[in-house]
């Protein structure tokens, strides 16, 4: 993934866990991508402290995913949601005749993913 | 969910953002069911310490929570996983007519729940 998108999905999980302060800065900075000099004049904050607060956090918010995984599992869960869909498409298309064994490996990948 | 249990869940969720130590006495307290004596015992830590350490910990993990939801989302995850183990399973049993229908309603829900 992209850095730049990672922060970015990386604030929507753990912004919470940051300050309002910290939150807004990096809002601006990773999703609305306002330059450091216009972030220090919409916080009345200076472009050094900005930069800090956005480097800090950076590593913040990498350190809460390699600790809680909400992010990782969060894209597993989706890969998982997209198989599941796809196999029950399949299976709409097969004969009847198959179904029992196509249900049950269904169930099977349900239990082992989701 | 009885409090002792739904501590000891956060646990697992959340013990790694807690230091090791904090980590490692949670565990004792609400998943080995040692005494604060014992406890303090063990870890070479004072009665007083220790039981402040408890309940310190106890209140960021509720907080945590209260931030990030990780366990009300699993919560949630494991109720839809019964949910669509349940239709697939009434889905087996029904006459293959009314499949097409059935198969649609439990993607839909995958898709609004999963």
């Amino acid at each position: 993934m992209d850095e730049r998108i990672e922060v970015s999905v990386l604030i929507d999980f753990y912004g919470n866990l940051l300050t309002d302060k910290q939150n807004k800065i990096m809002n601006l900075y990773y999703n609305e991508d306002f330059s450091l000099k216009e972030i220090s004049e919409i916080t009345n904050t200076t472009r050094q402290a900005v930069y800090d607060i956005i480097k800090r956090c950076h590593k913040l918010l990498v350190q809460y995913e390699s600790k809680l995984q909400i992010m990782n599992k969060d894209l597993e869960l989706k890969k998982a949601k997209k198989q599941l869909i796809d196999r029950l498409n399949k299976l709409k298309s097969r004969q009847s005749d198959e179904l029992y064994d196509n249900i049950e490996e269904i169930k099977q990948y349900v239990i082992d993913n989701i």
